[in-house]
């Protein structure tokens, strides 16, 4: 179910089987970004779908959100705020834990980067399980802030990440 | 020697004392990024310098390097290339290694990232010794390409980083 008019987005994605271990196909979107074109188009999409959307502040998820999430903030003329794994903010943090396949991951964001009722626009490179997704959402929502929204370059479709972000605005690029 | 007009960005510029290891001042710019006006004025300063270098790439260095590099590359509608620690690019990449005060750490860039005669823009956030910044010029000449300058929102002056990067175009936004 690749959105039909992004085929020429999805074109320069490159696929790598087997890594990052046997079984799984990574999607290499570093040929989409060093292509100007395909990169400038990118973020204008998910800019103009956002415009409206009064959004203060974008949030970019380390370290593949940082790329996208800061060059729409700047499309936006919004702020720009890291979300990042744990130990690498190096003031005050609220930290949200996730569920990983085996194991928990993390992460954090600084308490003094959202203020309440800010709107916020949250950006990854992959929409996949929703797992680090939802809990950007969480930190967001932990310093009162308001989400208008998530976007992803990729999103794979055939594992429901959108079921866990139910009420959200989720604008995606290419799905698979 | 704080480049005088910008003193509004270096007001943006958080010190925190003895991070990550006592005797370090840390100089955080995560206030900067989130004010929308300081982000923008940061990123069309270092767009301006170079708009006329005729840059097809910007690489930005993992990972604060990410943020400003990816609006950096959008404002001057050139692509994208991220220049990353070892192990974390998914297909074919040259590696540089380079000395660290005790040690040595290595930065990896795809073999199809740059082709021969492009000119590049390399960014990050901070100038400090230069081993970072001269390991990233090196894979860039690797492949063939032409470093048309350097761009860093902070520089730590008194570290004399600027003196491995002789011969190029080296910008900065906030000197210490």
């Amino acid at each position: 179910m690749m959105t039909a008019d992004n085929a020429h987005l999805a074109a320069k994605i490159r696929e790598i089987p087997d890594y990052p271990k046997p079984g799984v196909s990574f999607k290499d979107i570093t040929p989409l970004m060093q292509d100007a074109a395909a990169l400038r188009d990118a973020i204008d999409q998910v800019a103009r779908h956002f415009a409206a959307a009064d959004i203060a502040h974008v949030v970019g998820i380390e370290s593949r959100g940082f790329i996208f999430g800061a060059a729409i903030a700047y499309a936006l003329k919004a702020g720009f705020i890291p979300v990042r794994k744990p130990g690498k903010l190096p003031h005050e943090t609220h930290r949200c834990e996730y569920e990983l396949e085996y194991g928990t991951d993390a992460l954090e964001i600084h308490t003094d980067a959202v203020r309440p009722g800010e709107r916020v626009l949250i950006i990854d490179d992959v929409l996949a399980t929703g797992g680090t997704a939802s809990a950007a959402v969480e930190l967001v929502n932990k310093l009162g802030g308001e989400v208008a929204g998530l976007g992803f370059l990729i999103e794979l479709g055939f594992l429901n990440g959108r079921d866990r972000l139910k009420g959200h605005d989720v604008f995606s690029l290419v799905t698979y």
